[in-house]
């Protein structure tokens, strides 16, 4: 076929275009016609904003173009003229169009609003209207600063497993994985099920990280990440879970977890600032239709230092606030998202990391503090969300790191080739986890995950 | 902590140290040291290349460096020296040795030489291995290069889901995904398991391809991409199949046949090429000993061009090849990896597309050729492995594809949503899925899908 451009190009390098003859494809947003003449929107899924086509009665096939449903897909070809007086920046004088496919007539998509409840239910469609496109071309260049960010500062891409034999990670429910009989499955001689029949030989779920496994990668290549994706069972039905989701892991060797705080938050403005520079026009968009205060506050983050505030001093400071708060607050409670919100809106007014949890609330990895009671753990908090981010230093040591295990009542032997990492060259190291879905709720402003997952999985959904 | 810098750094921008005072940490590789000083070989991670470490006993812990076992890591302060004479470019004289993490003196990984087989059984230490360091490291930068080809491209990477309701994708057999109750679970009237009360109200897999999902995005966004982790559950013993592995799964609309084949071409080129000028430390132990004709290999598909041939051009190549296969070859039968590699090894002596195979041994989707006995699908077949890529143009044409579903009985309300994107604005438009494992065995010249993947998963392993 005759390649057409994309309308980015037009639109980014509009002078090398411009007053010649040019050929796009794409899909009909809009169209309005007369007798003599007519105007069609054009987006090609390239860029965020349409092209305007002009089209009179010299084509060949004006009358079927002036009918075209939206949603028809067309070639056109045309001269690119500037419109310097109009809204858009140019238009296409057409020449031809040809219709690739036309729509039938009852396209979803109208030009009336939907609400984004309704949208999902067309998730096959959604993306081709204003809102997704931009949500989802957001994700997709978020995606690459994210690869960007670590591969400038070498740091290692480790595909880990996610279907996995160890209930090692403790860090939630899970999905079983099983090719055995559902309704006969085999038993043992005790009567439980036999999975040593099973695909693997073993019971097996969809893993809830792959933290464990980075750590072996870490202490090979010193710095490596993880970007994939991660499953939770659990049945709650929120704006902010889901089944199904994208997580971000680095581990860093020779790190400690102020070394892990300054990864954390270059990560989060590098992100920040990518996404600004090369999506203004779906910021833009955002900030007008979704969330009135999102460029302000974007702005505000990559420009100011995260603050840093000690769990104890945390739970000081909101008992000190005369907020009255649903969870009240004492020394040893998880912070509830009504607290990590207050934290970082009220009294910061920007990102805040909370380091040195209670140990009994954080995970059995994380490095004990000296003063026995609290654990190298961080969270990162940001206005409008709560926490984004949580990490923590490692327990190298292998002694304490055994102790831990035994207070949890957790097997060793489960654990032996996590264990092994402190027997063969230990060393201080640190890393934290980023759910990936969070991080676009928090640039886009949408406020419900399932808007930022092209198909999204969660209790009771499993469409498309 | 003092920051240490990358073993790459010194590598890369050796002048910038030269004659400076430098900081390193890293693991223990070797070590041989005599009464009055000694050497050690550090390795960091960050590069394939360790730095040799000249210690003395000026050091306050001489002593105890001079007794440490391999994979201890330590962090080293000296100046940075050239070294003209010898096979390393400098070394480093160390002022002060810190002993991050004394290694037991059993690390597995001693100098003597492994077995790939054994390794695999410490897959957590393995990347600790000269072997292992380049293979990942190389899978990391393929990785990269991956996202960087695409989005120079403007493709919008796409995270299409993992857990599927739909039974659609006919690519091979599923792992079911559950939270039912293994051995008793609730059963229907008619006495089968009842999925409603399972964690999606629906009998749930993991998927085989992205494709179908990825579809719907490409007639929105125009060019887009997948990577990410699909499964298969077979019983397939080999060295080129794991239950878990990573694809790339490209679509274009308004992209046909031709198109698609150089996109396909265009992206193998330039992985290879990115992989050879990040890598070349790497890619020069493979050569020597891995694979001897490996660099020689990859340095003729970069430069040459892509063979085409017909299905039935190819059929007819084989049969007048004199050479006895194990499978005899016919019109009609599925190529063999036999026949693909005496193919693309013997006939063309460089990678070559297959296209327009009989339809009925390709899938439904695959757009219908004129001759209506064949589809327009496209394998890409390469030296060493055969089939690299496989893709196709898809069926735009709504009663093309309902029909098509009718002769296979495949269920049209299953896909009502695959089969809208027909009737609303349908374009031509392509796509295929590379294997990333295949991939990096190509790379590399590993020959077992075990050892190119951190923690493989495959029938009867699921370890670590």
């Amino acid at each position: 076929m005759e390649k057409s451009i994309l309308v980015k190009s037009l639109y980014r390098n509009t002078n090398d275009y411009l007053d010649k003859t040019v050929k796009i494809s794409g899909w009909i947003r809009t169209l309005r016609s007369s007798n003599a003449f007519g105007f069609i929107e054009v987006n090609d899924g390239s860029f965020f904003k349409n092209v305007q086509i002009v089209f009179d009665s010299k084509l060949d096939n004006f009358k079927e173009v002036s009918k075209l449903p939206i949603s028809s897909s067309i070639a056109v070809t045309g001269k690119l003229v500037a419109t310097p007086d109009a809204k858009q920046p140019f238009e296409i004088h057409a020449e031809e169009i040809s219709i690739e496919g036309m729509s039938s007539s009852d396209f979803p998509l109208q030009k009336k609003r939907h609400t984004f409840e309704y949208l999902r239910t067309i998730a096959h469609l959604r993306p081709r209207s204003n809102a997704f496109s931009a949500v989802f071309r957001v994700r997709s260049v978020a995606a690459y600063a994210i690869h960007k960010f670590f591969n400038e500062r070498n740091f290692v891409y480790v595909h880990t497993p996610l279907i996995t034999g160890s209930d090692c990670e403790g860090a939630g429910e899970m999905f079983r994985v099983s090719t055995l009989d559902p309704k006969n499955p085999p038993l043992a001689e005790n009567g439980a099920v036999d999975y040593s029949k099973d695909f693997f030989g073993k019971e097996t779920n969809l893993t809830v990280s792959g933290q464990l496994n980075g750590e072996c990668y870490a202490l090979a290549f010193r710095n490596i990440y993880t970007f994939g994706p991660t499953f939770r069972a659990e049945n709650s039905n929120t704006a902010r879970h889901a089944a199904e989701f994208w997580m971000i892991e680095p581990e860093m060797a020779f790190a400690d977890l102020q070394d892990n705080m300054e990864l954390a938050e270059d990560m989060l403005k590098y992100v920040i600032k990518y996404v600004m520079e090369q999506c203004p026009e779906e910021l833009a968009f955002f900030n007008q239709f979704i969330d009135k205060g999102l460029l302000e506050r974007l702005n505000h983050v990559v420009s100011s230092d995260f603050g840093r505030v000690t769990y104890t001093e945390a739970v000081n400071l909101l008992k000190n606030s005369q907020k009255e708060f649903e969870y009240p607050v004492e020394w040893g409670i998880d912070l509830q998202t009504e607290h990590e919100r207050y934290l970082t809106e009220e009294i910061f007014k920007k990102p805040v990391f909370v380091i040195d949890y209670p140990k009994e609330i954080k995970a059995f990895y994380m490095k004990l503090n000296e003063d026995g009671k609290t654990v190298a753990a961080m969270d990162c908090l940001v206005p409008g969300i709560g926490e984004i981010i949580g990490g923590s230093q490692r327990e190298e040591k292998l002694d304490l790191l055994e102790k831990r295990l035994e207070e949890l009542n957790l097997n060793k032997e489960d654990y032996w080739w996590y264990l092994e990492l402190r027997k063969y060259g230990e060393t201080v190291h640190s890393g934290y986890g980023l759910g990936f879905e969070r991080l676009i709720m928090y640039i886009t402003g949408m406020s419900n995950i399932r808007d930022v997952i092209p198909f999204p999985r969660t209790t009771g959904q499993c469409e498309f």
